[in-house]
């Protein structure tokens, strides 16, 4: 964890240099809202008003839980092995949306419970699947850090091979179970209120499921003042493999992107850990599930897509891309007041 | 209005084509949500599965309002003609943002008060701008349906020349005044809830704008039972060109985006004339201006951006192009449970 500690603020001058090229720009001033910050944020992330994602990748974290032993999901963890394979050769749902937009797709095996060979996966396996939540800690809090120092490592591989802007995504049954455990604990609140269907679960399964959180959370009692320990009680593989994107994202100056409820709580845990951490975050859409909307809050991130979605694996946060795009095309190429006769528009108070 | 008359319902066997294609996808059911539905929309209003948003083009309609004379604006009418000739030269907003995603950008005259000449604008005047409707109607029945009347035939043009969807986009110093006025009306709610500071007006500002709006509503009384009459009465010659894009592309079947709350309230207006209308279009984002969110839900469209957009020129339209592309290509290219070794997720109840 050396390198989450190393973590400093973004750079709010280059901050200050890419709102006021903003401002130039002959159009009412700020009325391309939240897509103004974030270009803003990437610019103070990269150290230059000039950004630059034109190198984008989703990194897919992958692993299994032990609490779907409880009944807690639909599928099995065969399920996590055959999409892994999937992604990691380019057949998945993340690869049909990430060729739209030019974005790279890497598959990380961090704590699947299959040791199955997989062309293209990436073999970083910190545990071979979590233990069952309800009747201890899901993983130790060696392989906690382990997972979390994989995903900081592979921050800094991307970085050196030249990505400018990391999308996270993960595939792993049973990890809304988890997510939910750990909104619970981060968020203070009932499990009830923070725990959703999932991939689909019928209203039986779905209490099945609030009752494994409460009983994960009732034999574990982890405290939001230890959040690595929040991730080992309640966690998994691939959620920490996520924590340690956002890490390594601040650490190594990328912009990281959240995508649904499992990266939400994984960012959550990153800045628990390291506050800092939040500001090299960008927010993509609010998940349908019912914990997405306060774990963003509680880091203070803002999701600018509303449209219920909850297929993971990255989809979400892919979506972001594109506006980014389109909000950079009008930050480099519109017209600007000193070019047109139109007076700046500086009524507002 | 012969054309309105004949809109269709859109084809209900080819939505469910299409969702069934979406069911085949390996993936949880309906999991990439409103994008979802919307490619079945898409689908069903181009009556094929095998949806197509190719060619896409932003048609902005220009004009100018008589109501500028209460002081509701920043700036003057000049500038509607200094940035619908930026537009129709290719340097506005609309134009950085479109050149992202590959989307023909088209800048309409249908009721600017300038003359003067502009390369690239379309000459399609309805009338030399609206007298201003705190003493009488924007424009006379003839003039309003004389715009409609531009919209639809524009929308037949683009269908001849294989324009796949349509987003609509606006420039009109004054016309949030008007949208507010038009939605005050049809939503039965005060004008002081529904108007916002526009480009981003003074608090002085937008007391006027409100005092203008209830003035021009109390002097015309527009009734929501007629929806050209609102026009004619609150309205203008760009919102009126634009309630005949939605038109003609119910009539003609193509897809309309709608963009922000001036879009939204022309969209509404065609809505009121012919609901059937409704079911060719598509919400993009939620507006920051007061009147959007009402005025969407009118209609009974769901925005999935929601980013504090108030630019304007269909700009916050155009983003939605490339969500649906990406929605498209899972769509299209995903792996489909019959490939692979996953169950189909049937469990929910």
């Amino acid at each position: 964890m050396e390198r989450a500690e190393k973590i400093i603020p973004i750079d709010m001058d280059v901050w200050q240099a890419a709102s006021e090229r903003w401002d130039s720009i002959a159009k009412p001033l700020g009325s391309f809202g939240v897509l103004e910050e974030m270009i803003c944020r990437i610019a103070a992330v990269q150290g230059s008003p000039d950004v630059d994602i034109s190198r984008r990748c989703a990194v897919v974290m992958c692993g299994d839980h032990g609490v779907v032993a409880e009944g807690v999901t639909q599928c099995g963890s065969d399920v996590t092995a055959e999409c892994a394979a999937a992604i990691a050769s380019g057949r998945s749902n993340i690869n049909a949306v990430a060729s739209a937009y030019g974005i790279d797709v890497m598959a990380v095996d961090v704590g699947m419970s299959s040791d199955a060979d997989a062309a293209g996966l990436v073999r970083r396996k910190a545990v071979h699947g979590t233990r069952n939540m309800v009747y201890g800690p899901a993983m130790t809090r060696e392989e906690t850090a382990a997972a979390i120092k994989t995903g900081i490592d592979i921050a800094g591989e991307l970085k050196s091979q030249g990505v400018d802007i990391i999308i996270t995504g993960e595939m792993g049954i049973g990890n809304t179970t988890a997510s939910s455990a750990i909104a619970s604990v981060l968020l203070g609140l009932p499990p009830r209120e923070v725990t959703g269907r999932g991939a689909g679960l019928s209203s039986e399964g779905l209490e099945r499921k609030i009752a494994a959180v409460e009983r994960a959370i009732e034999v574990n009692h982890p405290s939001a003042d230890d959040p690595v320990g929040v991730l080992s009680a309640v966690g998994g593989a691939e959620i920490a493999g996520m924590t340690g994107l956002f890490l390594g994202g601040a650490y190594y100056h990328i912009p990281v992107i959240a995508d649904g409820v499992i990266s939400a709580a994984a960012a959550a845990i990153a800045y628990g850990i390291a506050p800092l951490s939040g500001e090299y975050m960008l927010a993509s859409h609010c998940s349908g599930e019912p914990a997405g909307e306060g774990l963003l809050r509680y880091i203070g991130l803002r999701p600018v897509i509303d449209a219920g979605l909850r297929l993971g694996e990255g989809t979400g946060g892919a979506l972001l891309i594109p506006l980014l795009d389109g909000a950079i095309a009008l930050y480099r190429n519109s017209h600007r007041f000193d070019d047109t006769n139109i007076e700046r528009y500086t009524e507002q108070k």
